[in-house]
């Protein structure tokens, strides 16, 4: 749970981020960026911020925007109502994201899951993704990924996004908003 | 048809374009920027400069690089093998690209189809995106579109994409690539 101070402070700071890769938001966007804190209410250290720009019943397109050192935790996609899980190709904008996908675990990885946790994060294959470099996993891949130094923004291209079916290694892992007095 | 000087003059000019949207691209993306001239051999009032990212059997992403007025001419995207016609997003990153689809016709649209093919210019309806602005067209819906004074870089989210099924409203329209001597 975060206050609805810390809320909007992640918003603007999120918007600020945008701003210096020059991404450009509408007024109307800027006001519906997500600041998912996953249920921890400690937003330096895992959660990250979010604007959908399309989720249809085909196509999904967001930009995911991680400050320094953030991590998304593990997670993956489920087939939904007899389709495939969700297909995501996640392309670096701006900044350094550390990815981490099923396969040899590489030595000497770059991010450390949030202290105490480290028990839910299993995959170690790291894939570093530098400005205009990208990765596609294909459904059902465990991941999570964490920002470098400096934070970063990368967009995310997929199939149709489903957040609340998303199946997280930790089970107390809450994909809904915990926004105190948002309403 | 271009010449191979023209072709890649075209695909300089779309980086430097990128670059001072601060778009980032790796050195294999900006070697295989796609020039279309649609046999036309007119790049300066005819095509589009396209950047594909990803494009799997389910998601498509792209950067539309349009020089200033460039048009690209009308054209639907039909259904393919049972699956419905793709579906697109374009947003605007950069510039102005006026966009014309089916509905009310709008009076002096701020948009002219290149001078002797106005008979293959169907829809009217205007709709004018600047950056941080978007539209979903729905599957198979005519649309064509032309960039404002300065060019317009448009990222485009859609299902796949199979451009040798497009359906343009000019039967003369080749959507492969017509480049001379290139390898």
């Amino acid at each position: 749970m975060i206050s609805l101070e810390e809320f909007r402070s992640a918003q603007q700071r999120t918007l600020d981020m945008m701003d210096k890769a020059g991404i450009i938001v509408t007024p109307e966007e800027a006001e519906r960026v997500e600041v998912a804190d996953l249920g921890f209410g400690d937003l330096e250290r895992i959660g990250l911020q979010i604007l959908t720009y399309v989720n249809t019943d085909r196509v999904c397109a967001k930009e995911l925007v991680l400050f320094p050192g953030q991590t998304c935790p593990e997670h993956y996609h489920p087939p939904v109502a007899g389709e495939s899980g969700k297909e995501e190709t996640f392309r670096c904008r701006w900044g350094e994201v550390y990815l981490y996908v099923p396969g040899e675990p590489t030595k000497e990885p770059r991010a450390k899951p949030p202290a105490g946790q480290e028990e839910y994060y299993t995959v170690w294959h790291e894939v570093v993704l530098r400005p205009g470099e990208q990765c596609t996993l294909p459904p059902e891949t465990r991941h999570w990924f964490q920002a470098g130094p400096e934070g970063a923004i990368v967009s995310e291209f997929s199939t149709t996004s489903r957040d609340e079916t998303d199946i997280f290694a930790d089970p107390r892992i809450m994909r809904e908003p915990q926004v105190e007095e948002l309403d």
